[in-house]
Order: C-alpha cells, then structure tokens, then sequence
C-alpha cells in the first residue's frame, strides 16, 4: 500500500475508480504544488488559507505556481472554526469567481481542517464542481480531514451538517509544516493518530505507545505514523466512499466529540477538535465498557497513552459548564449518523476491534454520561 | 421510452444507474406524494415552497403525506428569482435541521425552477446529502430544471453559478397546477418545449408549430407535449449526467440567455427566464446564419414560431437598457461552461440540427451582438 521513496517521500494511493489520488507525504514537498497544478492543467489556481498560516507558508507556495507558469490568487479568511460558516463559504466562493476559477481550474486548501473543509466545500460547489489540491498543515489535517473528500461547514445546531462529498485531485502532506505547531495542536491531531489503531490495527496501537515521543520529535517515526494513519483511512474510504457502511468506523469517538464541541459552542480556546476526539476515545471504551464489550483494563490502556502524551480523557478535563446529560443527548441526536431517530455508536471489543453499533438504547447513553458527569473532577495530570 | 398509461398519466424513466427514477406526469399526480415518500422510507419530509405557490397547492400536499403518516413541516421561502441566495440556502438548510431531516428522510420541492434549485440544493449539502422529490408548479420546471439533477443558487456575477449535481428520487409533475400559471408564465415555460425541438427533433418542433394552441389550451396535447420534453432531457442527461460532452447542447441559447439576465439584474418584471431563452434561441439561430452555418430563412422560421406565441426573439425586446456588447461578452465569460477561457456556443446547422462549439473567435460573437444591438427596435409584436 505505501511506497517509501529514496528521500523520505511516502506516496499513498486512494482507490476510488475515476476519483483515484494520491497522498505525497514528507518534507518539503509543498514546493512541488506548482508542478503538481501544472501536470493537472490548471491555468489558474486559487490559494484558499487562514491569516495564520498564510503568514507562514503562504509565499513559497505563490513562488512554486508562478514559477510553474500559473496564475495565482490568495483567498485569505480568518482561522477558527468559526470560519466554517455560510458568511465565509460565500466570501469564498466569491473570490473563486474574481480569481475566474473555471472547470479545469483548481482550488488550493492549505491550512488545517478548517481551510480543507471550506475551502474543499466552495470546490464542490462552484459552478457545480471544480477540483482541489489539499495541502494540509496540521497535523489533524494531514491524518483525517484533507483525506476522504469530507467537505463542509457547521451550523449552530452542529458540526459539518452542510457540506459535500468531494474528493481531492492530489494531497500534499508536507512534514516540516507541523515544526510550527504548538505543542497543544500537535497533541490534539494526535488523537486521530491513535484512533486509527484503535479502531483496526492493534499493532499500530503498540507501535505507537513504544514510539510516540519519537513522532511527536518529528523525522522518520512521524513520516511513517502520518503514512500509516493516511493509509488506514483511504483504505476505509476506497471500501466505502459515502458512509453507508464501514466508513462510519472512522467516527470512533466522534459522536462524543461532536456533541462535546457543540456544548462548548465550537470554543477553541475551551476544546479543538483534537481534543474532543481523545476524550470521545476514552468515553467510546469506557462506554463499552460500561456494556460488558470490553474489559476495564483495556479501557484504562487506551486512556492511559492518551494521558501519557497529554491529551485529555474526560469530560471533566473540559474547562468550564458543559451542560448536562440531557444536553449532550440533544446534541448527539444531531448527528449526521442519525438514522430513523437511532443513534449510532461506534463501539469496541478490544483495542483495534471497533464495530457499528444501531440498536443501543438512548437510555443507556444518557445514564452512561450521567454516571461520567457525576465523577469527581480529577486534575488534568493526576 | 414513454408509458401511456389508461388514465392520461405517463411515466418517463431517468436511466442513471444507482441514481435512476421516474417522472409522472400527469393531472393530479402531486396527490401521489405521500404514498410516494411512504415507499421511499422517508418519516420526516420538509415542503419547501413559496409564498404564491403554498397559497395555491400546499395544503393537499400536506394532507396527503399525513394521510400517509409522514411527519410534515413546511419551509416557505419568498418567491421570485432573489430567493436563489446565500442568505435563503442558509435558511432553508436551517428550516431542514429543525425538522430534524436525516438521511433517510426526504425534501420535497413545490414549486417553480427557483423553489426547485434551492431546495434542491439544500437536500445535496445537508448531511452531505439527503434524497429529494421535485414536485415542479411551472411549466418551465415541469419540462426543464425539475428534471437531470442540477440544483443551485446565483451569485452577483452570473446565474447557477454555486451549486451541486444531485438526481431526485422521483418528479411529480402534475399538469393541473399549470392552470394556475398566468400566460405569461405559461409562454415563458413553452420557450423551453421549443428548445428540445430545435435541439434534436425536427419532427416535434412542426408539431409544435401545428398544435402550440392545444398544448396551451390544455389536455392531452399539454401533457405530451411535457412527457415528450422531459423524454428528451432524459435522454440526453443519460448519456452524460455531468456535463462533459453531450449534456451542454441543452445550453441551446442559455449562454445568450444566462447573459441577458445577468445584464437586467434577474429582475423578472423586465425579463423572466423562458423569455430569457426565447431570445437566446434567436439570438443562436442568427449567429449561426451569421457564420454562414444555416439558412436565414430557418433561422426566421423559429423567430416566427416565437413570435406566434408572444415570446420576445430580439434584446431590444427587454423593456429598459441592457448595456452594450462588451458587458453582454463580460456577462457571457463568466459562464460555468468556460473553458481555458473559451466560450462555448451551442449553434445550429438546421432546426434539430444543433452541434457544440468552442472554437469560435470572441470577437465573432462581439461583433454579431453589436449588429443585434444596432438593430432599429421592433414592436413587440410587429
């Protein structure tokens, strides 16, 4: 599946017929963006980005399309998931059209999960559809949300409610990026790391608990978890591209995670998205616990790495009111899963051993979380 | 291809693969509706409708999903082409969430082409997706958009310009609700059977020519003169579902069309969009003469079928200013059809004969717009 490259280049390939791309991971290789758009006959591309990461990365990728011989056009939008919005879908899309974004034309996402959902979103729908590059620069961007042709924006009644499934042209992964993350944003996307071997892949679990300060120091160890998380997730994807089966696995933890942003209004200073994620793990085992799927110990494993690399496991973690249980039943009846009024869970009976859960009962939730928000709080590194 | 059944209703299939359904059509079909969304599993559906058309034919509509026990919430919009916005997507998609449609559930769209491209649009990003049923109140969306999946709202730029490809599960076009169109509407409609005879059908455009008083008048005539429409776009978007060859002949005279609108801000008391199309059609016949590609007299054969029965053949006939060729040019190159910056005409070598072309020179087509610009103003029906 994955193919190492002399120089630390790790192309993955996703398999979805006519909608095939591929994922080039490892240093440097943003600069190839201009080629890249070229050998796709782009003859004008529009660079979608945050004030953020603009001030980072924003130049040397102007450099590459011109130098390329493409018209070039910045779009910069403000960061924060706030940014995930209608106002700023259709501020985008405007631009789109000022940069005269035609079919054969592309659209450039670099930035995290928040320029890759917008930004991939007005590709999808302008003019009905136009391409993107992803070119993803945090960590969680690089692991989940620029791979998979998720698209979208929130609403105040939840997260990635309107939006589209359209797949990126080419991904451009570029490892030296994440040198300009906080420690808090690395953490965070690490999260989604770890899901992977927790939903499929016991082994990457291990490989992971003995090696994750290696990852988080950056070289190969971090090339090779970004590979192999990429190259889980397309797997699922080629097996299911619009979520009416397997795909949902990728949700593990995610049910939780959503409903816990939404209770804390998308407040990124509160809760990332990350962060939502590692405590949605924790709740997702300990849930199955609470069902007699999985042993106690096992739950304790999972939570234990995930507080080892100082990720938060319970809702207690979360600064602040998050709202009762009753709340979070509401917010988590929002799902885009939602089927029929049924909730769906991802549930566990081992680490690596995740499965679709249709038939639990709401009121098994709702006590479970009642019994989770009754816990003393404990500190965050106790 | 076309099922006549005993009792005037006819089926026409839409071959998509996965993604085939059928267009009844026929007087009192909308009465099938809740029996309709029953067999395709819905439980909740969302009407969208405007003001003038929930007046009109909402309340049976309603009456019929109850009678069937589907959960029904209506969503009305403000009527006119304004409501194709950013700002009235927002609210519909809104008015969705709080009806809590989820996969699985369904949007019913009743009313014109602008009802139907918005709400259409919104069944396609909601969730990433959820089935809709066009239940088209003009003829303009009976024998048009209602059918092949485009849905969309317009931008300050151009018309459509933001939206997505998504087929409905089902149209339901009944012809009794035509009644209440006044002959404005009903002409402007009729533009667009017109189109499908100069497309392809030579033999259904002098049938037109022969029985256009009976299709108006209602009956038999009427619905297979729709069935016969429909037919052809199915046809047509069978064979290319996404527009990448043969789908853009139906553009016969948008791209003047689309152009026009633009120049009179989509004000529809100046100019609605069949009407927009009825001088598209014209305008694309005496560009062709023009190059020399077919005859003045067949290009003054289908103005004279136009003029028969009222509709505008010439700019001049747009009531206000509308500009000069340049910004006609301006408005026509931000067509979603552009392509490395060349236009694409749909032209003609004859009545039924229609071909598409991208390598006419632009300023061929500037050239013939000032000549029709400078041309001495008809009255209306001289």
């Amino acid at each position: 599946m994955t193919v190492f490259a002399p120089d630390d280049l790790t192309v993955v390939p996703v398999s979805l017929g006519d909608r095939s791309y591929e994922i080039k991971i490892g240093p440097g290789v943003l600069a190839e963006a201009g080629d890249a758009a070229k050998a796709l006959g782009a003859r004008n591309v529009a660079v979608v980005t945050d004030q953020t990461v603009a001030g980072l990365h924003l130049e040397p990728v102007m450099a590459s399309l011109e130098a390329a011989g493409i018209n070039a056009a910045p779009i910069i939008v403000p960061p924060g998931e706030s940014t995930k919005s209608f106002a700023h879908l259709e501020k985008v899309c405007a631009g789109l059209l000022a940069a005269r974004i035609e079919r054969g034309d592309l659209v450039l996402a670099l930035g995290g999960g928040v320029v890759g959902d917008l930004a991939g979103f007005a590709a999808a729908v302008l003019r009905r559809g136009v391409r993107a590059i992803q070119a993803p620069t945090s960590l969680l961007a690089q692991v989940d949300s620029s791979v998979g042709g998720k698209t979208g924006i929130n609403t105040p009644v939840g997260k990635n409610l309107i939006g589209s499934f359209h797949q990126p042209s080419l991904v451009l992964a570029d490892t030296d990026v994440l040198d300009t993350l906080s420690p808090r944003e690395f953490r965070a996307g690490y999260a989604e790391v770890v899901k992977y071997g927790l939903i499929d892949d016991t082994e990457f679990f291990m490989w992971l608990e003995r090696n994750w300060q290696d990852v988080f120091a950056g070289g190969a160890a971090r090339t090779r978890a970004i590979a192999k998380s990429c190259a889980s997730k397309a797997s699922i994807v080629s097996r299911d591209e619009f979520e009416t089966g397997d795909r949902a696995l990728l949700n593990l933890g995610h049910t939780f995670a959503h409903a816990l942003e939404g209770a804390v209004a998308y407040d990124g200073t509160r809760l990332v998205h990350g962060e939502a994620v590692a405590i949605g793990l924790a709740l997702a085992f300990r849930f199955s616990a609470s069902l007699g799927l999985v042993s106690q110990a096992e739950a304790d494993r999972v939570v234990d790495h995930l507080r080892a690399v100082g990720l938060p496991t319970r809702i207690s973690d979360i600064p602040g009111e998050v709202g009762n249980a009753d709340r979070l039943m509401d917010l988590m009846a929002q799902d885009k899963k939602v089927k029929a009024g049924r909730l769906t869970f991802i549930l566990v009976r081992g680490i690596g051993r995740s499965f679709i859960s249709t038939d639990i009962p709401p009121q098994n939730a709702k006590s479970f979380l009642e019994a989770e928000l009754a816990e003393p709080v404990p500190s965050f590194d106790d």
